[in-house]
């Protein structure tokens, strides 16, 4: 099969790749509809985290089932299925407290910007839709697999909900599909922090209602002169830098809550302005299993559109262009089909 | 009035210093019944905190109010009242949304340690007990201004609740009430770590149902053990460490919740471990005036006795040797009775 490698820094190459096999009897290996580049596979490619030989890259993925594993009982060959980068028992403690992606048995799954993807512990990761899905819908389920699963976390975890005032640090699609999120969480007000005109506009499109262009101390002071001097109630962290972060938790009112979201690189947080920002702090991986099949349904029944995030499909060959242009921020999020 | 001021570290004297009188018509004047020394008043007394010159010392209040300015409505005088080191409106949205001690018209109290206390905000801040308490009544009303409240946020900041099991970092004097206070959430199991034998002691008192004495990351690994290899549900942080507050992090399980109320002191959070411990963060000033009425209820009725806490006390005109006992961590926390 196909697969895109990345070798080093800004040197990713589609070749042939072993085709995945069942290893385990709770595997499963699907044939992957749509795939994609995260903002977190800039990380290696910008050589800010460094790889540990040539890699595989990919972990958003959704596809049919084309072999499922002796112990598989939930999903079956031909199911329309949809998982997480993280594959979770869905039985665990941790899992049944709704932390999936720190289920005791988890395991990353890596490889699915290519043809074909093992999955492991298919019957706790795996989601499968109602049927098989029209064309169109498939980029928004490709995106319930990570993106808008993130942003729905980060949404959760600032508590985004009626009544509420909402800021999204970030701009990047995890940011605008948390700006959908808080809307369907029944946000009263989203203030979405963006300097860009087209992710405005798709942050608008989604649900905010105020943008904010200023950043740093500028998009703090601006956050406090839209919500009465004392911040917002729901702050959603989506980039993972320390400026994005202290941005976050300084944008907040006391008692507020700052759901973070953005793998965090080089973060420090000081511990005496934590202590007197009142804040509530919460974040991580995003559990996405969690939220799957409330997600499924909304995208289902045409409720949200969040393959709308992609704004550049590219043929799986092209992985490397497609790294490129979301590189120079010339594209948001790729698609890829295999 | 006598009063306690501090010059430099290690330097307290009670001497005489003006009698405190109404400034504003919303202030109030007390008479003190007890008043304490803090855990934090040690940071300056060590010379971890610098002091602005000589310093009034105490923030920890209970008494009977002596004179209430013009446009005070709640309390008057004669009534037995309790408040909190921060003065607070208790109108405001940040009041309403029980962070009291982030008031937008917040005053810091200070200058307790002395006969007389001027308490601004009284209508918000002061709390009458339903009568003349008895004397034996008074060390756990005096508790309630701050060790006590502190221990109870810190206990619902870290979801202390039925089914939970709770670790308590620190067995200081809040430590100790954090666990009464888990007791009272209704906790199921509750960790206190903890060396000092008195200290263990107490805390079995207070409702502790396992005590270990490891701490840092064997302290973590006995937490662990302890809880199937998950960690707690909730953890309290009651030091203000970096080590405090890394074992306390290390100890909760993925999406449990630590609450934080030890001050913190040169404590950096690596970003990164805290994104991948999924864990919940909360913590700073107690809003002490949140909890204020149902803490004197239990006081009042007899059903917690958190003055056990105190295990010295002097006349307030000895207050150096109370910071001398507490530095020496020959007491862990004294009440003056001025």
């Amino acid at each position: 099969m196909r697969g895109a490698v990345m070798y080093a820094p800004g040197d990713v190459r589609v070749e042939d790749r072993e085709d995945p096999a069942i290893i385990e009897p709770t595997d499963a290996i699907i044939r992957l509809a749509a795939t994609c580049i995260c903002g977190s596979d800039l990380w290696p490619y910008r050589g800010v985290d460094t790889l540990d030989g040539p890699t595989p890259m990919g972990h958003e993925y959704a596809g049919i089932v084309e072999q499922a594993g002796s112990e598989v009982r939930n999903i079956k060959p031909g199911d329309f299925v949809i998982g997480s980068f993280f594959a979770s028992d869905n039985t665990c403690e941790i899992c049944r407290a709704g932390y999936q992606t720190s289920c005791v048995h988890r395991q990353l799954v890596g490889g699915a910007q290519a043809q074909y993807l093992r999955v492991p512990l298919a019957d706790g990761t795996l989601v499968a839709t109602p049927g098989r899905p029209d064309a169109d819908l498939v980029p928004g389920l490709l995106a319930a697999s990570d993106v808008l699963g993130t942003g729905w976390f980060g949404a959760v975890a600032a508590q985004a909900g009626p009544g509420k005032t909402v800021a999204v640090v970030g701009d990047g699609a995890v940011g605008v599909l948390a700006v959908l999120a808080a809307r369907q969480l029944g946000a009263e007000r989203i203030i979405a922090m963006s300097r860009h005109e087209p992710r405005q506009k798709l942050a608008l499109e989604f649900g905010a209602t105020d943008i904010v262009t200023e950043r740093s101390d500028q998009g703090v002071a601006a956050i406090k002169h839209l919500t009465g001097g004392l911040g917002a109630h729901s702050v959603i962290e989506a980039v993972g830098t320390q400026e994005s972060m202290m941005q976050a938790i300084r944008s907040a009112r006391p008692g507020g809550h700052v759901g973070y979201v953005g793998v965090a690189h080089d973060v420090q947080l000081p511990g005496q302005e934590l202590f007197f920002s009142h804040v509530h702090l919460h974040g991580g991986p995003a559990p996405v299993r969690q939220y799957l099949s409330r997600l499924i349904d909304l995208i289902w029944n045409r409720a949200i559109d969040p393959g709308k995030a992609f704004d550049l499909t590219l043929p799986l060959d092209q992985a490397a262009e497609g790294y490129q242009a979301m590189d120079q921020r010339r594209a948001t999020k790729v698609l890829l089909r295999p």
